[in-house]
């Protein structure tokens, strides 16, 4: 299955609960836009890509499974769902990409309530259709930065778990191994949350690409030593500027790349773009609760002393003077990027 | 207590098990140097300069507990303890220092058994101690660093208990507190064992220090957002130019420090400087089991999908450039440290 799906036998959304993986595989099912919008916030579903393409579906269950007797109390329900999910997470930008885009295809529509129901539903399945068509062109144009006999530092999960299907930064390394390619891939585990320990090689695990975890905070030691050639990343918002957020760690992974001389690319869809911000600083950073910090992940078991506090940024920018190239479905962004990115969101 | 002591009436070595802070407080008792052995790989003791010492003490337990019947026997005895011994973890240089000065202190001797006994045991019981009355030089050094209001950041655990008491870089932040300064450490857990959010959260609670617990991969997002002052950490050897070997982590906090113009101090005895070896390059660097990096601590239950591995080094080496100075108990130490540190070792 799909990480976020319709369900149209039940007219529900089902999604794979990536809090309890690897140990469990166990699929959510939701029936309201308030309880997409909490499985956002709570990371039963995460990953820019994966986020928009709930938030979508979150729409459809409202328009679906609305009471509304006309197409104007749809429209008002429509919008109450749609800031309650633009709200869910701040850093993201496909989440407001993707609500956005639901409201502007029923802008001009001036048909019966049926149709805009179906409407709904058939941009919100649009959306989630495109994400993976997107993933795999993106994969393809990534491959080719990767060589036969390179170990690749990943951050994260940007796996299919990440989107709808087959992933960005983490897809790009699959294409390279499907492709024959002889890859290794450390995975830094990403604290607090343990995506890269947890999901991406739970993916890694299915793909058959060779893999070892590792600290975070060892990633510069691999770097130094020559042990890495490559480091892939995602993207949650890229600035007009090529400025990058992604999940928090990927500053000092691009500054240890840097020292080091080794290339590193973030790969992003275009709907993950956000032109109207010109540089990283102004990208909102969520910071979440501290318990994720002092609670090991699911252990219940406090590692610190009794009142201790927590900071706890789930995010943190990467400034373009560290990214080598950003990688597109539309192809291999090159700085500058104040010119190139406008370029490759335009489809040029 | 301190972290390691010696037993007068039992003729043990005592020290806390740090495996289990700050869940639990309990004392370990040795009773031979094999012990002493395990118990510095396995880290129930760790830190330079309380590896130093319990190695000495090691030592001592040798000597108080033998069956030897004449001097030579009990010489040969200390070697093949001290081989055992030097051989418990390869990067901190103060495990061989530490012995070296041990078996030096009885080249010379000429007397009877039992003295030579009393003089092993002397000899630990004075590193112990120096060891105390250097960290307090060192804090008083370090502190003229920290200005009232500066954030900290730290890294892994520096404080009393890497040491016999007092600390290194914990020992400069809790002096600075103790002179009435007004500070806030950003404590870095320090994956994977966590040695800042188990320790050096369970002493600066003690101390009364605020603090708050990062994640490691987050320091850099403090950094660029001006919410640190200052970086300050300990050290497992420092090379003759410089370069700084210390818990894994360290260079990419130094890298995040540097991008941001924030000093990043270490703080080091110079029974931690070893003159011999040119550069950080040629300091060998441990590399301990993957189950540190896939189990949660003492959750005893895995992050990982099963088989997965990892690799798991314990140290890195920050290139001198990084360093903005070197505090040490004779002073603080500024580059060019090829000139420079040699003196400091020298005392002057």
């Amino acid at each position: 299955m799909r990480t976020v799906e319709w369900d149209y036998k039940l007219n529900e959304v089902r999604m794979i609960d990536q809090r309890l993986l690897p140990g469990e595989f166990k699929v959510a099912t939701l029936s309201d836009f308030q309880q997409v919008a909490d499985a956002i916030t709570n990371m039963v579903v995460r990953g820019a890509p994966a986020i928009g393409a709930s938030a979508a579906f979150g729409l459809a269950l409202t328009a679906m499974r609305s009471k509304a007797n006309d197409v104007q109390s749809l429209r008002t329900e429509l919008q109450i769902a749609a800031d309650t999910l633009r709200s869910a997470r701040p850093t993201a930008v496909n989440l407001g990409w993707a609500l956005d885009r639901m409201i502007s295809a029923t802008s001009t529509f001036d048909g019966g309530l049926v149709q805009l129901q179906e409407l709904i539903l058939a941009e919100a399945q649009s959306i989630a259709d495109e994400d993976v068509e997107i993933n795999k062109r993106m994969a393809a144009h990534g491959a080719e930065l990767i060589e036969d006999g390179d170990t690749i530092i990943h951050h994260c999960n940007t796996g299919a778990l990440a989107t709808v299907d087959w992933g960005t930064a983490l897809g790009v390394i699959r294409m390279a191994h499907e492709q024959g390619k002889r890859i290794h891939v450390l995975l830094d585990e990403t604290r607090p949350r343990l995506q890269g320990a947890r999901l991406s090689a739970w993916e890694l695990e299915q793909y058959g690409v060779p893999y070892e975890i590792i600290t975070d905070n060892s990633a510069g030691y691999f770097l130094s030593r020559g042990q890495a050639q490559k480091v892939f990343v995602g993207s949650d918002r890229t600035a007009a500027n090529g400025d990058v957020a992604n999940k928090i760690g990927t500053y000092m992974l691009a500054l240890a790349a840097k020292d080091n001389g080794v290339p590193f690319y973030a790969v992003v869809p275009t709907s993950t773009i956000d032109l109207s911000i010109a540089s990283g600083d102004l990208i909102p950073i969520e910071e979440r609760g501290a318990e994720e910090v002092l609670d090991l992940q699911r252990a219940g078991q406090p590692i610190s002393p009794h009142g201790a506090g927590a900071r706890n940024p789930a995010f943190d920018v990467t400034p373009n003077r560290l990214v080598s190239a950003i990688v597109t479905e539309n192809g291999i962004v090159q700085a500058p990027f104040d010119i190139n990115l406008p370029k490759a969101v335009g489809g040029k």
